[in-house]
């Protein structure tokens, strides 16, 4: 590799790491929007366990409005878990960026299972929306086992 | 007003305050919950500033999806202003609660304005975005004038 050949390489790179982490002045914002995306979806994800697991009765508009909720949400809180961003306020743990391609994995689980979940909901059928919640609840867990911290 | 109907009136307006209040478990649930909602929209209106007002080059792409993000969180926060969460980790001001009509037509416009503004961003006009992004943040700031303390 000639030395232009590297500098370029190096100064792509750079460039590379800054968009992705430009979306967030400071560290501390990524952490704390990540948070709050899985807050708000986790109120949502929430209200559906609720009528999933009987504690309210299954209301076919109610599910169908929060699963939208909860479909939307999930596909936000992944672009904030940039480099740097694994220490502070967050239980996120080191296996997000050393496993980052299972970390991805586990994010595109979800927010698949999610988009299932919200067209069961949309169906009106009790039977088929405890299914799709019960299958949406897996990836939450199975990622929280993995990457978060107790 | 006879016995049994003031004994259906009292049940009638706890049932309401309920079903508008068990959506959170406590108060300080709902007060994380809006402030989570108002952090998401606030980081994607960030962008979308950033935009209008020339610190990045305007990208058509990035102006709609965001604004996608600001008109489905502008839907979220305002349910979750219920009675009793006047105090604790918020700067929602009494008014809010005293006003409340004032409050939700406050509500209301952000939600008009930021559907405007996610139309205009697909529109890939850079001029009919910065006008609508500046109507919508107007409407940020009259609320946080009003309701919110410093």
């Amino acid at each position: 590799m000639n030395q232009l050949c590297r500098v370029m390489l190096l100064v792509s790179i750079a460039a590379c790491s800054l968009s992705a982490s430009a979306q967030f002045a400071k560290p501390e914002d990524a952490i704390k929007y990540r948070k709050s995306a899985l807050t708000v979806m986790g109120t949502h994800f929430g209200r559906l366990g609720a009528m999933a697991q009987g504690r309210v009765p299954f209301d076919a508009k109610a599910a169908a409005d929060n699963a939208d909720i909860v479909a939307n949400m999930a596909k936000l809180p992944w672009a904030a878990f940039v480099e740097g961003t694994d220490s502070g306020d967050t239980k996120a743990k080191p296996e997000i960026w050393k496993q980052s391609a299972k970390f991805k994995e586990a994010a595109d689980k979800l927010q698949a299972e999610s988009i299932k979940l919200a067209a069961a909901a949309h169906s009106g059928k009790e039977d088929a929306f405890k299914a799709a919640f019960t299958a949406t609840a897996g990836t939450c867990k199975s990622c929280h086992d993995d990457f978060r911290a107790k």
